[in-house]
């Protein structure tokens, strides 16, 4: 090769990477079509261009670069890949589609993970359209493979973790029908369909179908229940909110579920509209009037569904970009803070509900707010909707009535209490909140890579 | 200058072009303290710093810049400003960085302004504190200044609008305390409190609070509401939905919230958990059992708080990128298509809600989805959360009891019938919905810059 061509070469690399950094597809393509080979080429620092339109966001880009076979586990100067980096950027659309791809190289420190939220994972199908299929509902109620999940006052059956595990995990008892069958007769059992398994492999020719899952409520003796089961094991939890926390990702989504569901149901017997009763109906999912002359039984309208409530949840920023503001209430445990939150208000757009409740809360205006990811909060529905918001004012003046107290916190500090163990001065709340997952959603977007 | 001088400053301008693009804050930063006059600079195609950083959406660089003074109204050759960029990107965040400064130009056609959602604006500080405070409020109906917006059956009473308007807009009727006085005293109409008339001038030291306005839901004979009034053209609309769509954004803001509330007062007079019959507190905002025993009078729960029910709404975009699917149900008029959608479930995330309303009503698979924005919908007291999802599959298998038929629509088709008018084989949702915003914003976001 002539110093002419690789001087030429070398322009072209350039022209081909910064079209990728820039999304300009068209170039992209086109410069691919002529000179393959362009497709693993790194520039400064290592980058390729599948980390340069991971960076920059540019989902196409990355998808069509995947898609001709780019390589990429290749990791940059400093050791990041893509995937890393679209992760880093906030681009989980792109991170996700790097994630998916069969084959993909264990990284070290173990698989690449999308953040998920506790309480999020849906390990089964749902199969709505079953829901008023009676036959087929009665039909999986028999069946062996069937499992039932069994509620007392709304805590799941669980036992301890069968592993070696100091952590206290716990996990969701899966009883059969004949357990539960003298159960489900009486009247005051409430029944709710959670769905199918869904299958591992769905291209395998599997003989039967996945098994059915159905949450059981039953306001039984909670001791005669337990020695029943005869697993000395076994458990109906007590602590309420701290133990629904020590799951595992697929129990958890399961049981927030059933939890949310059964709890709408111990608290909507009667018709709000004209203060019948109801019956349960549609798999658990609906509750209709017993008053043939009641308005519900007209038009659309809401009360006979499980309600769930949007809830904001923000980590507010600092207009230095370099503090957050945590607050307390007062039950929290000592040196406990957390973000902000309230309830959607009817006729409110999550951002205004996000600066409502914080000039409200604490006194600060906040102006831009950015949705970053939502957790399902079986206590007992809501639903929690995380964003990142930017104060535009800084002085604090707590509303007593919800805080005990409110401050900003510097970011190093964050760090230390996230990375370095709880301080005296700051503990964030657990991993499984949605809380502590946009405190490190700020820590890693507002680093510098 | 001699052209060694000028070649430096040349590579100079690169780099820092560079840093901003890559949103490098401190490459940036020492730039511009060792040449100011780096900051507005252009390199290739009249592209300035802050231009990239917008770009890019690195908010931090953009900030810096915009507070260093950098000439925020430059164009490119393109004839587009930085603001122009950061919304075509998507990039809010950094577009009400752009916008929200004094001073700013009036671009061609018009201030820029953030989309927006009809039924979204916030024109009232709904000061939720005040809704226990009984003194005030009692104060406040008597104000001669206090707005109250009548409703008759969910409908509020409105007039034509006032000014020359071929569009059939219509406005709210505000009443005084004088033509209500009556009303209140019945004890079958329910107040609800709104709020307070945001000040326009907060720095200005205005002598008296701005008016507060209520609602006002009345089980009285409209016709003779209306000859009470004694504005022949006030009138309680009939056609539902479609009239709600008439107003200018402010008053639409108003309708959301006093609508959603009223209409859980008339669905929800009785207590769920027990049957009673409920007491109407806090402003509108709380109905409380009349039954001392009920366990609605511990603890904390749901059934005494107005219900918002979250709904997800997505634009499903084909793995090719060129094409969205759009369902129609059988009510629709001729020609319409919309986003699907549908309630999201007890326990379950905005994403997997996307996930499976798609899959249940068109047999389309997504994967990833990102949330855009969303909108406050008063039919009885929707939140809709609008997202962009990803198909990964393209097969289409309509649910019949959901949709008479769902399609995947070419880009171009879908720009023909946003564009140049409706043609007869695709009508899209009017700009008041939601649907309608997620489709331009595909569009937009799509689009070569």
């Amino acid at each position: 090769m002539t110093s002419f061509q690789l001087s030429a070469m070398e322009d072209m690399v350039e022209k081909f990477l910064d079209a990728a950094a820039r999304g300009d597809l068209t170039q992209v393509s086109s410069h691919l079509s002529r000179v393959p080979s362009l497709i693993n080429r790194t520039g400064c620092s290592g980058w390729t261009a599948l980390m340069l339109a991971a960076r920059n966001g540019h989902y196409q880009v990355a998808e069509m670069l995947v898609s001709l076979g780019c390589d990429k586990f290749s990791v940059n100067a400093s050791s990041q890949t893509a995937y890393d980096i679209a992760k880093f950027w906030g681009h989980r659309h792109i991170a996700g589609l790097l994630s998916r791809s069969e084959g993909r190289r264990v990284l070290p420190g173990g698989e690449p993970h999308l953040q998920e939220n506790y309480f999020s994972r849906e390990t089964l199908d749902r199969l709505s359209a079953r829901r008023t299929d009676e036959v087929w509902l009665e039909a999986k109620q028999k069946d062996p493979d069937t499992v039932y999940l069994l509620f007392s006052n709304l805590s799941p059956m669980v036992s301890a973790s069968q592993e070696d595990d100091d952590e206290g995990h716990i996990q969701l008892c899966r009883l059969r029908y004949e357990a539960v069958k003298d159960l489900l007769e009486k009247p005051s059992t409430v029944l709710i369909f959670l769905g199918m398994e869904r299958m591992k492999n769905p291209s395998s020719s599997q003989t039967s179908e996945p098994p059915v899952w159905f949450a059981v409520s039953t306001d039984e003796d909670p001791a005669e229940l337990l020695r029943r089961c005869r697993e000395a094991t076994c458990s109906f939890p007590k602590s309420g909110n701290r133990d629904l926390l020590k799951f595992s990702e697929e129990d958890a989504g399961v049981v927030a579920q059933a939890r949310s569901v059964l709890a709408w149901h111990s608290r909507y017997s009667f018709c709000p509209t004209c203060g019948s009763g109801t019956r349960l109906e549609q798999g658990g999912y609906k509750r209709s009037c017993l008053n043939s002359e009641c308005r519900s039984q007209q038009g659309v309208h809401n009360t006979c569904y499980p309600r769930v409530d949007p809830v904001v949840i923000m980590l507010v920023i600092h207009p230095d970009g370099n503090q957050c503001l945590l607050g307390r209430k007062k039950v929290f445990p000592a040196g406990l803070f957390s973000c902000l939150s309230g309830f959607v208000e009817p006729g409110e757009a999550i951002e205004e509900a996000v600066r409502r409740e914080v000039e409200e809360e604490s006194g600060v205006k906040v102006g831009p707010v950015q949705y970053v990811s939502c957790q399902p909060w079986p206590m007992p529905s809501n639903l929690m909707l995380g964003c990142l918001a930017a104060a535009v004012s800084t002085d604090i003046k707590v509303d007593e009535t919800e805080l005990e107290e409110a401050r900003w916190f510097p970011r190093q500090q964050v760090i230390d209490s996230l990375f370095r163990g709880a301080s005296s001065t700051l503990i964030v709340p657990p991993r499984q909140t949605i809380a502590h997952q946009l405190i490190r959603h700020w820590i890693s977007v507002n680093s510098n890579l």
